[in-house]
């Protein structure tokens, strides 16, 4: 089995950890090798690129971009590589999220970014490790735990209001 | 070299096939093996939560899902499987793609969904490619040398722009 | 004069319930037998399948769903059953409830949501109730008298006013 | 087996009927006694009024209402009656039916509409139909056959798309 | 000179108070005589329309109607009489008035409302006292002088900015 | 009985005379005077200013203005006068009106501006009309004609609606 | 090297003073001579015109104008004058700064405003300095300075991310 | 006098060009030396990097770009310069612009982009010229003209609407 790829969650700006960290903590639950940078693409263009541009051969395999407003960043990081690279739209102040959300999802062909929810950290880290997993049946039986996990989850909160609500 | 998984390529109705035509037309190029499906979240749920569920087991490796309006063709997918799954929002009459968007990017936790621009289907493939060729250097040589294509593409552009513009 | 059907109040997370409780109380109020469960389309959508494919058969007359963001557990029931299926969309933080509103109420044809405002939960109940009605003339006397009480309401409210305001 | 009752399809402008003409068709096709009428929430509001507080005793079970941009029709009937209201906006110029959309699934408590999709008149019928079967067993059977016709439908395109584009 | 009509200002729900005393407080400061009432367009139709339909026999000039959501209290007045009705949407939860907005602006061409800013009580006041002072000079002096201060009011507000920022 | 006042029919460019034109037309219907002007707020702001601080001395009653996408026309014309001022936003290509109606819509307390719907020319002239009909009898007939006349189109609808849709 | 000319910063209101002071202290900070005032559109339209008329010939190079809702503050200003106007939209309650930005950035061909983002006083201050830098080497070295110092306060985050989150 | 800087005309694509058209041709009117390339900020990162960075050196006083849908090239341009940038946020088929808009105007604070209207480029032409002009007086004289120019055509517009609408 081949040694798993390294997973990066870049922000752009410091801000932007208690959204973030979510997306560590799935991560590192799931013994995801991760690595963390703030890169602006405003103002760092040539860190964030550089970062990039290595990123393969530096042994990442998934490259994760938080940022909000005119969130540039996953565009920026995606520009340089080949990796898949995953968005995460943050909400600000002015528009809910929806300025970051149509900034990075309206990519154009041939630079895809996947995006998910606005402020969807979790999902980032769980999309992350879906794509490891394909090449990796350790991740893949705790995906399946997970998911067992969250449907029994949901059962019981089943029961609980039933026993709440109904007779 | 590990053998590439097939990528499936859903649509929720059959109108979708001219969007949903540049996603398969690429996978076609890059050798990817594809199946394309016709699937209704709402008129055959069974069948494509059957199909989903039995994807990975049978050699699938990433779920494309292309649907518009309340498009919860992706999200029904993804909930069977632990596979990646893409959503391509196709737009719509009323709404310009904005309720497609929305009732796909904003999946909940554990199940996500990675959403492509509003008739994104090109970067859809594209992206699938890219999660593939994390373990196929064929794959991934491909990917470096249609980067390069398009750079060629725009500096062409570039030169020929000057050529009528500039003196 | 016919049974009363139950209606079925399906809620896709827990935290969904202070929303819910509007519903609940009303068609409580009204004596019609409900049945309140938590179901996810994306974490239990086995579970929810079954249950609104059995609802006809298991007593049913209506069934509410109530989602936030992605709010595909309308559409989900509505799938599973020819029984009426009302949804309500939950406001969720980024949006403001818009996600949850188009996410719903642009159902394909022949598989409707009747849908209620954002947050409109004890709308629901009264649709559910008014549909109910039209086999019940106990139901239609109660929805009679709760219209006159509303009039009435309004019109004490417009003695205070004119108390309060005018000379 | 109780007597049908009517649906009435009611439209703002006769403008409207190239839209609410699906909406008829369906009805008629599952043999729904329909009564269509012309009647403005602004122009003729009496008629519209006296229409919908009479209706529940002139024999109709449903009333769907048609309208486009400051879509009153629905909830001006909704006022004076009983029986579900089903609320079609109908896309404007302006605002493609944002406009009419929100000014219908607003409703205040205890006047519901129940709304379907922007200019989804043939979903109005089906959920009017879906309401009518709850006490009519040949409706109902009438739904089941629908709701399987339809999956056959997407079956055959599921097989024709895959002889066209699979290999 | 003319003996001064009146202005009536109506709600749509006494929650909506302290959007509309703004309004009350103005057409008071300038010696119009008003009449408030609460009015529901959904729980209390007929007495709006009664209302409206003789308020031009009952000594008024303008009416003002503030409603929120699915705001058809303007409309719905205005459907009744020649008078000019001015609505003033009032913001909501959900779409921060946007509904409300949409909801009364786009009335259908022959019956207008005159609609003013989200939450903009004063401004309806302001408007209707032009409306009425086009035959009463004593309006008009007094609405000359009103502009007179508020411009003295920015004059001054100017030289104390200046004071504090300016060196 | 008083003469009646003149309406001045303002438009931001003379492009907009397609849409004015129906605000035009009703006003000489009705045998109100009226004056057109192309006066632009950012062109040629002075002369706007002059006509508008003008306006009341030299027999003008209403000022309407119709502007697209930054639509400060009839909020600059309001600025300069005590007179009721009607905004008309015009569709513009890259929002559908919304740049214009939410440019004119939000004005600053003490300076209305009366906002009709999106390219609502028609309601401006109805409601300049009831405006100036507050102090002409011969105005208040003609509405009173009008608003009937409405009222017969509508039934006439009806019933042509009902000899051909409904047995 | 020629004297820096000075920069006009105009607030509809003084209430936008805390969203504006961000924009004088950047200016005081980089040493370039500002004048604050508070005119309306509205309110004070002719002193506004007048300042802005006079600007160039007073010594100032830009005009930076704040306004909310319907915000024609910067619109006016640059109807009357040939400098550059750059206009903040001041974030209001009810749209998020929509309406402000919709309203400033949509300008006739001619008589442009170069928009910021909403409430985004700095970056107005740091266009402007741009703006007098192209003939000032001190203050192009200062942005010089400035935009390394940014770097190296990005820089100091991400290895300070990188001390608190990666091992 | 100075001699002119030059202006730089980037557009994302080639397909931008009819747009950007009427930028190119005011500046060639007013005799602005210009430069017009395509570069991507995705596709072709490095080019429009080294092109930004190196443009103050290389004789240009402002860069202007044009992007649609996720437009990120006035942003990444910024980035890499302390010129004044000015962006066109570019019309595209899903969301008519407000997804260029929202991509560029919302630029995080020291990295201001200078925002027009959706497809201006007109605007930004101008934008740029006023900028030059500060230290150009053929340049401003000529600004004075065309401001003049533009009043007359409205002028004679008032007088042709006249002759042809009024009596």
């Amino acid at each position: 089995m081949q040694e798993l790829k390294k997973v990066a969650v870049i922000m752009g700006s410091d801000s932007d950890l208690p959204v973030v960290k979510g997306c560590i903590d799935i991560l590192k639950d799931f013994g995801v090798p991760t690595e963390t940078h703030v890169f602006s693409a405003h103002r760092t263009p040539g860190k964030a690129a550089a970062f990039s541009k290595g990123a393969a051969d530096n042994g990442f395999g998934v490259i994760i971009a938080a940022a909000g407003m005119a969130a540039h960043l996953a565009g920026a990081l995606a520009a340089q590589t080949y990796l898949p690279v995953i968005g995460i739209p943050v909400k600000s102040a002015a528009f809910g999220g929806l300025d970051a959300l149509l900034s990075t999802v309206q990519m154009p062909s041939g630079v895809p970014v996947a995006r998910v929810a606005v402020n969807g950290a979790k999902n980032a880290a769980f999309l992350a490790i879906q794509i490891l997993a394909l090449n990796n049946p350790t991740l893949t039986k705790q995906l399946q735990d997970y998911k067992k996990q969250m449907a029994d989850g949901v059962e019981k909160k089943d029961a609980a209001i039933q026993a709440e609500v109904n007779k």
